[in-house]
């Protein structure tokens, strides 16, 4: 039987986890990949209690693993693009295999990543890097390879779902359970990568790329956060029929590929809709299939593990038996650049709230406003104004339409004496 | 680039779809394989008008396919297992890959096929066999190779998913609905195949091979219908917060494995219990990653074809390549048969609904039967009688209990003489 030499370069959360999967279902591991799979190296700057390193070659410099000659797969869990991306491409220029659940540095180093690697004939693997332990990329790469893919949408950032389903489960607001999801650990010290969109984007960018044969493009996506999202939103939405997510969504249009991540309103009958808590779930519609949604853990130790040894699995079997890897990198034999459209383009359907003069006539106002551009109203919900206020609460989902045009409408409407301070919106998007 | 060539055996719903998806997305399948992929032959008794055959290589001896020595992939989507078991067969001895959507013929003859694949150094790939265009084969065979897989659960079977969902929303009975279920044409003329658990009975016998690494015993699964359910049982099951499915578990318990197909509550916040309609959703848990979900159609013409032609690009990028293949065709160098567990020694909750007389007394009886057998229970629902009526309706749920014992319990409790008639019993599962 071949044997396979992993050198695993970090013993963070993913590290750790990995080694001790690696460790726990090594048989089943091994009669799946067809070969023995040993831990030659493991690059760390200290140790991690969580594993047993008894027995095992560690060494603090974490550039001895990609120069070990006995090394076959490089596994990455360092994370960040500074000294990963160095390891990354130590390793590949010395003809080893990569696997890595860095989704920065695939978002934004990828291209030239994966182009390197082609030279070497050697594969960058990372399933992890989205979507922790949910096995989309292969999905999408080879799952769903007989479809033109036309869009998906997914909830792939776990602290900001938490955070929604939490204010709308238990009426609390933002700055309180972002507060928790912190102390839970769900949430970093400084939540922007989380909370403003940032980590979505990266995954987004992935997907889209293995959705649409393009490069990867990260600084091109449009990203919206959750931190506006007030929770009377939420509970707006649940009357009209809706839930607010914060969605990733890459579409193909006639006019280009739109790429955005932004809490969205997804009716609530959607399946996706009802993915609560820190969980992640993607919707990849294609056109022969239809829609497919695939579900689970994002983040985590052993759930991003799963995925790590799913990438290493699949190296191994092309080792065991000397075949040359077969799938690109990011599905496709060749990759063009499209047309992004800009969010100023993108066709949707919006939610609007505002503070109007309980008085007869300014709900007319509103709906001139919303004609005269084109758009009708699909939904609406009006509360009664509180005892001793003169002002009530206008909710309403429009039909779809050009953001440009919803704009200026929503600009016209803050113009009305009638309304007061600013109109709130959010995107509300189908799915079906 | 290297040319790749099919030959298709059929041209029925699946085959028609195959061929029509083929031409449609050609060129993104192309530039996935990396190479060009060519329908050399179909092999069809007729035309199917759904296709456009012009220039077109067509057989009316199916055999023909099988001896065309430019076939590199036979695909059969004939169905059955005897013409096309000898086509498969054929297929392999002339060292063709083969790739099928045909459950039954995996489920009763995969390990005689995959073991004369084997010999031969050939692919026999079957994604399509199981749920349609959901890939969940690829997941558990690579996307899940890191993890011990602990149990799954499936909703296998879209025309029992549709009949159950269509009881449950519109309050209509199951003859009903399996009538307009036939004339939608989601079921056959003799529904024994769909209703009564057998075609999901030859899906969970693969996916518990892919999963515990066993051969295929398809003669081995418990099944039990949905013909015995009934509108109230639906409306009393959402009372007390679950929802009816008619699922295929697998799980691997100490005991051994269990293997069954049967009507399920599950609680309604489970992600598996909102899918509805003809959709079907397999919920996977690996004891790394914890639970997943794959959802999509089950089965129609282009959904199926999305997985056949996801195993042609599988097979035709390692034919690009010259490489081998390198996944066990059920993800594990070597199975062992596991003992099964019998039905009667299954451990699972139970909801019971009986008649009974409306008098003092009565639910104590009941209960102190439960208790003497060692089973609480979790919740209960009793209906008020009926205007003249002396009965009235105790619904419950109760405890995890092996089922020899709840069966004990239920024969005493129908031998009392405030009991009318047979005590209704569906199993419970949570799948948390």
């Amino acid at each position: 039987m071949k044997s396979v030499n992993i050198g695993l370069c970090g013993l963070g959360t993913v590290g750790s986890g990995t080694f001790n999967v690696l460790r726990r279902n090594i048989e089943a591991i091994q009669s799946r990949a067809g070969c023995t799979i040993t831990i030659a190296q493991v690059g760390a700057r200290r140790d991690n209690p969580a594993c047993d390193l008894t027995g095992v070659n560690v060494s603090r410099d974490i550039f001895d693993v990609v120069e070990n000659p006995e090394i076959d797969i490089v596994v990455e869990l360092i994370g960040g693009t500074t000294v990963a991306k160095d390891i990354v491409d130590r390793a590949i220029a010395n003809g080893k295999h990569v696997v890595t659940a860095n989704k920065a540095l695939i978002a934004e180093y990828g291209n030239e990543i994966f182009a390197a690697a082609d030279a070497k004939g050697v594969v960058v693997a990372y399933e992890a890097a989205v979507a922790g332990g949910i096995p989309i990329v292969k999905a999408m790469r080879e799952g769903l390879a007989g479809n033109n893919i036309e869009w998906l949408a997914g909830i792939i950032n776990g602290t900001g779902n938490f955070i929604l389903t939490e204010m709308g489960d238990k009426n609390r607001d933002f700055a309180d359970v972002l507060a928790e999801a912190q102390k839970l650990g769900y949430a970093e010290a400084d939540p922007t990568f989380d909370v403003e969109g940032i980590d979505a984007a990266h995954k987004l960018v992935i997907l889209a790329s293995l959705a649409f044969a393009m490069p990867l493009q990260y600084d091109k996506a449009f990203t919206e956060g959750i931190s506006r999202i007030e929770t009377r939103d939420i509970q707006y939405a649940e009357k009209l029929g809706y839930r607010i997510k914060h969605i990733g969504i890459a579409r193909r249009t006639e006019a280009g590929i739109e790429l955005r991540v932004h809490p969205t309103l997804i009716p609530n009958k959607r399946l996706i809709a009802n993915v609560n808590g820190v969980m992640n779930a993607i919707v990849v519609k294609g056109d022969a299939v239809g829609p497919t949604l695939y579900y689970g853990a994002g983040a985590g130790d052993e759930p991003t593990a799963s995925s790590v040894i799913a990438d290493i699995v699949d190296i191994a079997r092309l080792l065991s038996r000397d075949s040359m890897p077969a799938v690109p990198s990011l599905g496709f034999a060749e990759l063009s650049d499209k047309p992004l459209v800009d969010i100023n383009d993108v066709t949707t359907g919006y939610y609007l709230r505002m503070l109007a003069d309980d008085k007869p006539g300014v709900l007319s106002q509103v709906t001139t406003i919303l004609s005269n551009h084109g758009i009708s109203i699909e939904t609406m919900h009006q509360s009664e104004p509180e005892e001793s206020e003169t002002t009530a609460e206008i909710v309403l989902i429009t039909s779809q339409i050009q953001e440009r045009e919803l704009l200026t409408a929503v600009s016209e409407m803050e113009g009305l004496e009638t309304i007061t301070g600013s109109v709130h919106k959010i995107r509300v998007e189908s799915l079906g």
